[in-house]
């Protein structure tokens, strides 16, 4: 197969062609950019050297001559290349937010700041949450090419760590909060201040707290696994570390029984229930090959999931037991990002769907 | 001025070391270790050569010697030190948990595992969180030598983050949610798998779910300033940098109104709401020496107060206006131990409350 | 093929077990640890969970069912492990010191402060460094078991980055000089106040000054690179990352021309004579698979080769034209242990040298 | 006294600003800057609110109302304010390179690029590495305003650390060899790829290597601390930690003795020569305040001087005693540019030496 990549430059783009070298399908990288066209990508990343030399070329050309489109783009671009990719009958896998909110198109505007351009591409486009949405990807991709829409990074981390409360109908009253903080890769390759080594090193901080772009798509996550409005607060963060999203994650089970103290340790019943709960999720993601629901009495860490396509979960309960305590950890290059693209391109294509994403976690 | 240090050698003393150093009435340091006791500091720490060369003595020689006392030493063994240094009439800052409960024994054995030694000795200790004792303080110390139970790194940054929200009366139903992320010398200097370099560099990770020594601090901060009982989760976190903490703290102040979707941006009237919170916060604290409430739009990082006493505090809503966020930075090593240790040092003498404690914050 | 890995709970461990479960000929793996075993491996390294959870034997069952045997111990403990092998009749990769100096024993007791118990087994052993000792792991390895020397990390970059330089007979008289500088894996896994993160974190340090053990090994390829005796000054430095070393290396070409000032920027012919050292570097390392020589203007870094077997050159002069300055860049876990031990072990079974190796370096 | 900062925004500025606010003698601080005026310094640096919110204002009004003026900025744009400054009749302390060649103009426009423009102003300037000219800019400071060509920051860490050895004339035949790391704030504040937090993080680098604008000034520092000409070879590196310089330095001693094999471990002979030279050191630098020569056995750390004024120096040989290894450790933004600017500051008004800059080095 040839495969071409949009936006090859940036850090997911990078990232798609360190895991798609390693894909026994992809026979053949065609990469473009807008900014670089013309450039060899082992200029802009030395680490490719003597793996890859291709010059990069215009996006149309990639999607004249691939058999399948990955595109990692800012948001707002993308329509006019997946109309192009699915009219020449090719697939279009995008890594922006433009194909994830269906015909939610009132959502996508008010935060995204844009009409759709071409609505009707949502016949042939679906969320690209495999965990989710895996029998909706395998239909519309028997009946033509597919597009996707490949979940935030954020967004995956979150939605995986709450889909078996969710779906279980676990959570209680109350919004559920995520507090998730992102390696700083997440901030992409642009040069910023915030991303300057100097000002992120040795330091956390909080950004746009309640406003962050991927409120919506988790909240929408959120919703549909529960099949009613759940609502979300989210705050994220960046944390002095090239990779990985950890999100901790508070579900309220209910309200704290009159006359209990909320100062007590953890009583026995309380590690009892965790466990059961701990057990539903294990069975819940049974099948999943990405989604590993760790022992009780351990915690999800970046550190175990690092440069792989892994979703590990932990389950906690509070001291009193009335706040579900999960923590997703996440690599944002892989499953929350290329990682997850390429698991949808399996799908797609009917590989297994693990093909190509079976590195081992580096644990250092 | 001649001071005792005991548990020199830990990292909470050598940074009351390198704070006491630039103190203007800190005539004399004796160092104290048990472990320790004949090594010179400046060989176990090497920063100090040519400024501080003392050989670390007894901690009864400590006690005997001088004109105050700081302990830097694990819970559970200060109650002696403590008496001896009252029966000496001298007083003692404690930078463990064993004088931060007063005479609610319950809690602090259910939490530590030990009964009080000597409870009569909380007759002449206070919680010495400045912002919230300074009077009792003052009183205590007009009466005779005090013992200071110095609060722990994570509630000090949890505790001023919510005492205005929570003296006025804006939480709502359900519990407040605590969710922090400290850097490494948290753990301390003694060797661990958790804190060996290739473990925690580059990586995110919680730690005692539901179960940290904290929560029963933290819980009854938040309801003496409250006036009532207030429910507490609190999820701590290792970041992977030397120094801070940053507490993203969730107050739930109501429901959401009916029929109100949650997953809009935030309206123009939101914004007005946090800036009347950030008013009353900054209203709160306005004489507070060492806190600072950060301008609208602003968020606190622990950047901001590297190395200093400060505790910088910025207010915030969820996308609804139902969730305050208040977001928290200290140094944990100084406004969440040494610092704030002499801090309280300061008020007992009748010290300008900021001597010895002007440092800049290193932005860098 | 089943392969048994003794030591496998150090980092090099752990690194053969990420590496070979991704090695097409490694049909199955025996872990095996003195100190671990009846242990998990998922339980020390939770990054495998899901994808071996051997529980660790004896290294004497490890030898007993396996059909080649990795070796990750500290030094002076191989020979017996060794000798087991081979009287089994299958080959031994030595990750330790034991079987780096062939015969010369004087120059191993004197800095590992052992003799060898057991010489003999040298006859069956060779370094195995492939770029210097192909053809001769070939030849032992078509008359029966090998015993590999896997070189240190600090000797393999030193020594691809010196080699084409030495054998050309470039460089003049007077030291080799390799300043390095190494991740905190280097360190490896046991506790050490020196690895503890704050006491490394965000910090450069030398240690072993004139005195490190890699000293008599880099020296000794440098001498038979060159065919004559190579004095040779190192200092190794820790730096503050995971992974990867760096060696910058000053070789001397000969005396500054008299009349000739020093301190002038390079000169256009400086940069011509760089190229022409380059292309014989580039012709050097023409056919190696891991060796990359970066082109001119360039310069190596540990960025460029993380996780991968590549070695990364760069080839550069001093202002004055009089001294060679060659950078090299290897991950200290791959090329500087694991990797290079799998590189070995192909060559000894006559796989393709690069079979299971091929993962791109990560960017980030 | 009133002082001006030119240049206040950038790393060295901002670094000035968080010393010179804990000088007894800085009554007011007037902060000027061609990018910024207009826009307050606390919006830039969020960890000065509350203790500094000056509107930047225009260079020449700092000039024009200060009674000494540092100046923070590029190499080629001092010489118009210097000599306003000096007609004003107050000091001008430049960290630029502009001063620092006094009438070498050929060996400053050589690597600059530029001519000076105001030759005449020489006479008033000095090189402003107190250690070396400490007498000289006493003597200028008696007879007027003095301009200062503050050291660059790989400067003062290599010139300190062979001053001694090149004064008493131990270095023998062949180029001192320095290599040296510096943590990311050494490129400063404007954004680049280079410091782009993923591209710097968890590597090693070296950068400009034999080309390097520091090199004429070592290698002029080291001609004049020997009296002769000195040959310099120097390779800088990017270190991934905010702060601090370690430079490795490596001095021939003289040609290895004929039949002394080069590869064995030092001697008991080496260490006593070792101590011998340590001793000497100790004894050269004995009334330096800024300088720490530390006991033999230790190694130079950048931890050790972490946001200190200090320079700590070890001595080693290497295994064969006939190479000299001087390891020094600097913090960049303090010894290497705003804490030796206040240094000189403090020499040219007679003040104690060390005023303002007695912090002693944060050990994490």
């Amino acid at each position: 197969m040839t495969i071409g990549i949009i936006g090859a430059t940036g850090y997911a783009g990078a990232e798609l062609i360190r895991l798609l070298l390693g894909h026994p399908e992809a026979g053949n990288l065609i990469l473009a950019s807008g900014s670089h066209a013309g450039e060899r990508i082992e200029d802009i990343y030395p680490a490719l050297r003597g793996r890859l030399s291709s010059v990069l070329v215009s996006p149309a050309k990639a999607i004249a001559e691939s058999d399948c489109v990955f595109a990692a783009l800012p948001s707002g671009v993308s329509e006019q290349y997946a109309g192009a990719a699915v009219d020449r009958g090719i697939s279009y896998i995008d890594l922006s937010a433009d194909f994830r909110f269906d015909d939610d198109e009132a959502v996508y505007s008010a935060w995204y700041g844009k009409p759709y351009t071409r609505p009707e591409l949502r016949e042939r486009s679906v969320y690209g949450l495999p965990e989710l949405n895996r029998l909706r990807i395998r239909e519309l991709a028997a009946r033509g090419p597919v597009i996707i829409g490949n979940p935030g990074c954020y967004p995956t981390g979150a939605s995986l760590g709450c889909y078996p409360c969710l779906a279980r109908g676990l959570a209680g009253e109350g919004p559920v909060i995520v507090d998730a903080a992102s390696g700083i890769t997440g901030g992409g390759r642009e040069l910023s201040r915030s991303f300057h080594f100097p000002e992120c090193a040795d330091a956390m901080s909080p950004y746009k707290v309640g406003a962050h772009r991927h409120i919506p798509e988790i909240s929408r996550n959120f919703s549909k696994m529960a099949g009613r409005p759940v609502q979300l607060v989210f705050t994220p963060h960046l944390a002095p570390m090239n990779r990985g999203i950890l999100s901790t994650i508070y579900i309220p089970l209910g309200p704290l029984p009159q006359g209990l103290p909320s100062d007590r340790p953890p009583s026995p019943e309380n590690a009892e229930r965790a466990g059961e709960i701990r057990e539903l999720y294990a069975g819940f993601y049974r099948d999943e090959p990405f989604v590993r629901v760790l022992p009780q009495g351990a915690a999800a860490s970046t550190r175990g999931v690092r440069q792989s396509n892994y979703c590990d979960i932990s389950v906690h309960l509070d001291q009193t037991g009335t706040t579900l305590i999960v923590v997703s950890a996440i690599d944002n290059m892989v499953k929350g990002a290329a990682g997850q693209a390429i698991q949808n391109m399996n799908i797609i294509f009917g590989f297994d769907e693990s093909l190509g994403l079976g590195g081992i976690p580096a644990a250092f």
